[in-house]
């Protein structure tokens, strides 16, 4: 994949062959992905229906969803920015799917019918953002037949669209393209448990949305932890040990998040993730959680004059973090005993994205975060914080430079290794990167 | 499959083998599961891929739901009646599954995993009622691996829930049980067409569900056809055309649905399918659908004071069908040429639910009728219409006499049959129902 490569050669894929290739048993499983070098997880020896029962639980304690339904501030309305980061990763997409999806995989002669391509898309939200990534993905997959002149045998496609349970599926459901060439799913529950029976998805796929954490690392609302993130609703501008319970927290949800996919996806199944980042170098740059910090400041501004109460204010943390690329690069490195890195290149997002005003951005997080306020503070507040915020914004304009704020986004192609594979066949993969 | 065949030897179960096997080819099909003398359709050849974008632009068009939410007159909590026949339904899915379903065709050594047991549900609504049956068949495959001690090779299982476009699966996600032992997928769209991609499903569940027409027949709201439905909204107590439109309808959805199913489930795939039925014998005896005839009276009751127009009343339709068994029997044998009967009992509405009240059996129809009613009449009409209902009910207290009301319910299983089998194979299938 020269072209995902050369173009930001400090990026340069690896591709990690481990000394010992790891077989999950059937039934009993352990976590092997994070190197021991990037905090190796404590997770007990459980069975998949004991992970996948304590996933679902999981799931009912703490889940975040954008706005949803189809009104002035919902995501639907509200989502050009990541429609731009879609739009941007258009050509990343070909790409991959031209050099690493190979679609002989899918064909066993005349008499049995093609196997049907699984494709998930991991934080869909309610559309319509997805169905662009969805139609870019399941067009670069037909051409790849076409090209291999097996235009007559394309299999039928499947998309498993997964969000949280708190997702708001009926729109989602109700504004499914017409002229879809795939079969349609919702699948409940968080990206970082189980969601798929073993082996079965093809592609995965994920937007703007592996920089949502499962939940606030506990220590930030306790008032007895050195973590405690009194005054703050974010990491911004926080004490170190507040910094590295969100880092902590991303390490663990990331680590599990490779876990669970790890058993999903087929032998040589893709992956497409893109990781929000932040990429501050310079004085002058800004960090795009910066954000939180002036809503942050709102609320404080609010408490301050009674609106809410300050305890309010320090038990709500908002579960999102935007690393450094160099964290995101440490994690995957880590999991090369199940998924090797074909690609990597970061797009930044001042050439994806022109923010034209004010009312946008507000309404971009405001579609992000209102049902998160609504549920904490009750939503009698939310139209006078994000107006708010609106002022705020206006007192700090950089916030919407696109110069100046570094919200980059790595896009990584990762391919699942195949079990049990030769030495000499994987170390062949190591030159992968070089076509 | 002996007690669900003998305990109602009226309806013996049939395994017809064709004299010719078919098989669809891979990309283009021809619907040939009827046989002629149930008026074979007259689709043309299409791909795949065509049948599913214009079954996807179908789904747009009429879509009917039980009532969503939680809240008083919603389906999920006023869905006892059907709760009665998925518990009466028990028995008969742990005998089908004991007798029909192999848990060695899922085991492919040590080195593979199980393969995923995939499980639909189709026309599931809300909840809990589908939780109850999945719990009830993911239990029965459960034991089955256990009996025939492979325990510890129990696969993953998916259930895919099906309804509507229209249903509230906002609902039924939030309402998933914690502790479920399967993956949850949902599925919008109507099961009259292609839901999933080809041979992928392993058990097909349906309750309540398949006296539902996918569409009102168009000649029924139509002033210059013979079979024009003025002043009734059902065929209960209308002309010979009304009578067979609906009919037609039903042979033309059942064959959608059995033509659909056929390319969905494995070779082997079971459907356990429940068919709610008409069984008029006796002059005393209450046809089920006779409850249409009660709303519509109330409806004109309500065209005669102004309250609605009586053009309204006369272009609404309810595309319900409880049909004679013969019919049904007749549709099924009529698709040997994928599926086998393995199994036929007849339930008894009175065996299975037992209706105290008034309010009780208004509220099973409102949360039926309530969002097509709102969408035709507008959402004011629906509490003068239901309290006026409740007493013609009270005038005609025969409607909730579970004696004399007429509403069966056949429960089938079937088998889909193996492709290119030898002869000498398909016979032995014949005797299938002696053990």
């Amino acid at each position: 994949m020269t072209s995902l490569i050369t173009s930001h050669p400090i990026f340069m894929a690896t591709t990690v062959i481990s000394q010992s290739q790891h077989n999950f048993p059937p039934r009993r499983v352990q976590l092997q992905l994070l190197r021991p070098t990037t905090r190796m997880l404590a997770l007990s020896i459980k069975s998949d229906h004991e992970i996948m029962r304590q996933q679902m639980v999981a799931d009912e304690d703490e889940s975040f969803a954008m706005k949803g339904g189809e009104g002035p501030h919902s995501y639907a309305k509200n989502s050009i920015v990541q429609k731009g980061l879609i739009d941007g990763s258009k050509r990343l997409i070909n790409e991959a799917i031209s050099k690493c999806f190979d679609p002989k995989e899918h064909i066993h002669g005349d008499d049995e019918p093609s196997t049907p391509i699984c494709i998930a898309d991991l934080g869909c939200s309610t559309g319509p953002n997805t169905f662009c990534a969805m139609q870019t993905i399941t067009e670069a997959i037909e051409s790849q037949f076409q090209s291999h002149g097996l235009a007559s045998q394309i299999p039928e496609i499947q998309v498993l669209f997964n969000d949280q349970v708190s997702n708001d599926f009926n729109t989602l459901i109700k504004n499914l393209p017409q002229q879809r060439n795939y079969y349609a799913t919702a699948v409940p529950g968080s990206f970082c448990g189980r969601l798929f029976p073993k082996q079965t998805i093809h592609l995965v796929h994920s937007s703007a949305a592996l920089c949502w954490l499962s939940k606030v690392p506990n220590e930030i609302t306790d008032s007895d932890s050195s973590a405690h993130n009194k005054g703050r609703i974010h990491y911004t501008d926080a004490p170190k040990q507040v910094v590295d319970a969100y880092a902590a927290q991303y390490r663990k949800d990331m680590g599990n998040f490779l876990h669970a996919r790890a058993q999903e996806v087929v032998e040589n199944g893709l992956m497409l993730l893109q990781f929000p980042l932040s990429n501050v170098v310079l004085d002058s740059d800004v960090d795009p959680a910066k954000v939180f910090e002036l809503i942050g400041n709102c609320l404080m501004d609010m408490a301050k004059v009674g609106v809410v109460s300050e305890d309010k204010v320090d038990s709500f943390n908002v579960p999102l973090i935007y690393p450094p690329v160099k964290d995101v690069k440490e994690i995957l490195e880590g999991c090369d005993e199940c998924f090797s890195i074909e690609g990597m290149e970061i797009l930044q997002f001042k050439n994806m994205v022109s923010l034209p005003t004010v009312q946008i951005f507000v309404s971009w997080f405001r579609a992000a975060l209102q049902g998160m306020i609504e549920k904490h503070f009750g939503a009698e507040i939310v139209d006078e914080l994000f107006e708010r915020f609106a002022e705020k914004v206006k007192e700090f304009p950089d916030i919407m430079d696109t110069d100046k704020l570094k919200l980059d986004v790595l896009f990584v192609l990762l391919r699942r290794k195949t079990k049990n594979k030769p030495k000499a066949m994987a170390m062949s993969n190591a030159h992968i990167n070089g076509f």
